[in-house]
């Protein structure tokens, strides 16, 4: 079934009508009439609705159904700055894996440019799009490393990857539902980085037994520990 | 440090000519003379060595020092054929997060294609050079959905990631350090296909918290759930 996002309040209504990007994007797929259609508002609220006509601007709708879903945990993830083409991919991978937030740092050996905003807010929706997320992430402008670092007060548990070899937890505990997991830039932290992090008392350092991840796999392969520790496979 | 593919025998001698693709991947980066690199032979060899001179059809390089890995884990991934861009990022993750064996399966709702072999090894060789991994992983010539199902006898533990909701294990357990993970292609398996995984006396299912993964996420998802489990993230 395909899926869309829309900015719509969504209710069980008999009609809705669907203007702007969402009505552009319809109009693109060309659906069938009467075809059926996931409507996702980022919010947590999926309706499950029926394609009526396509109008000059704008597209008509009958909802049959809505799904209010839980909260999403607080799970949040921090990435180096990185290349574009990396960060895309990171972007799109934290909406498929349903992270609610997203903070791109300006640590020291990170890559250095302007965020794009307008073009990555397409990139979230697309993702969310495919992935049938019902969740829509807070992409943050890229912070200083020193805001991060006061960022982790306000999550239980902060898992770090990409710290040198010197840095490791014993065993990472079992994890809280509210995670902020932090993935170090292409060129890693800067000692007095990994120094600060480290220090934190809710902070655990975890080494894949492998040499170099790009950034992207590094924030899926995190997230699967995340998910572990956080028994959520079942 | 830039690394190369080699298969070369690596041992410490004083100098080493290096032909063909290895001499044409050193001449297209143009190393500096005495440029400090990394030889890898994909089999768990990895020599630090000199560059020393461009030659008609050979580099010259010296061996300075050479580290033998301990073999691998036995840790494989099965993919359902997926379209060719999400294969070729699922074989470079592959490659990336230490798995020894890939293999492509034909099930019922795969994709359907002749895999290019030479094509896909250059993308793991490429893989291995980016991500310093000793070790070049087997890629199998796509197997029927059959033939997997005799494989998973090979392995300790068989961890399947795409499986609908109904089949979940109760909770993971502990993973042994010969796994298998499969991965379901985009359509996912069939119900026929999914009875006899989870039959299987050493299977278990996961469900991530997620509607819709692609499948190099999921791929990299798993990899971060087995490493949790073989406990090797310290």
């Amino acid at each position: 079934m395909r899926a869309f996002f829309t900015e719509e309040i969504l209710d069980v209504a008999s009609e809705l009508k669907l203007e702007g990007e969402t009505f552009q994007h319809i109009k693109v797929v060309r659906l069938r009439a009467n075809e059926e259609i996931l409507l996702l508002d980022g919010k947590g609220k999926c309706a499950y609705a029926t394609f009526k006509s396509l109008e000059k601007k704008y597209a008509v709708v009958e909802i049959n159904r809505v799904e209010t879903k839980k909260p999403i945990a607080n799970r949040a993830i921090a990435i180096g700055l990185v290349k574009k083409d990396a960060l895309d991919l990171c972007l799109k991978m934290a909406v498929e894996l349903g992270f609610n937030r997203i903070i791109p740092v300006q640590s020291r050996f990170a890559q250095s440019y302007e965020l794009n905003n307008e073009r990555a807010q397409r990139l979230l929706i697309q993702a969310l799009e495919q992935s049938n997320s019902p969740w829509l992430p807070k992409l943050e402008n890229p912070i200083s490393f020193a805001s991060l670092v006061e960022n982790c007060a306000d999550y239980q548990d902060v898992v770090v990857m990409g710290m040198s070899v010197g840095h490791a937890c014993e065993s990472l505990p079992p994890l809280g539902p509210s995670v902020l997991g932090i993935i170090g830039p292409e060129g890693g932290f800067h000692p007095e980085e990994e120094q600060s992090l480290s220090t934190l008392k809710n902070s655990s350092a975890i080494h894949l037994p492998c040499p170099i991840l790009r950034t992207p796999t590094a924030l899926a392969a995190l997230a699967g520990v995340i998910f572990t520790k956080q028994r959520l496979l079942d």
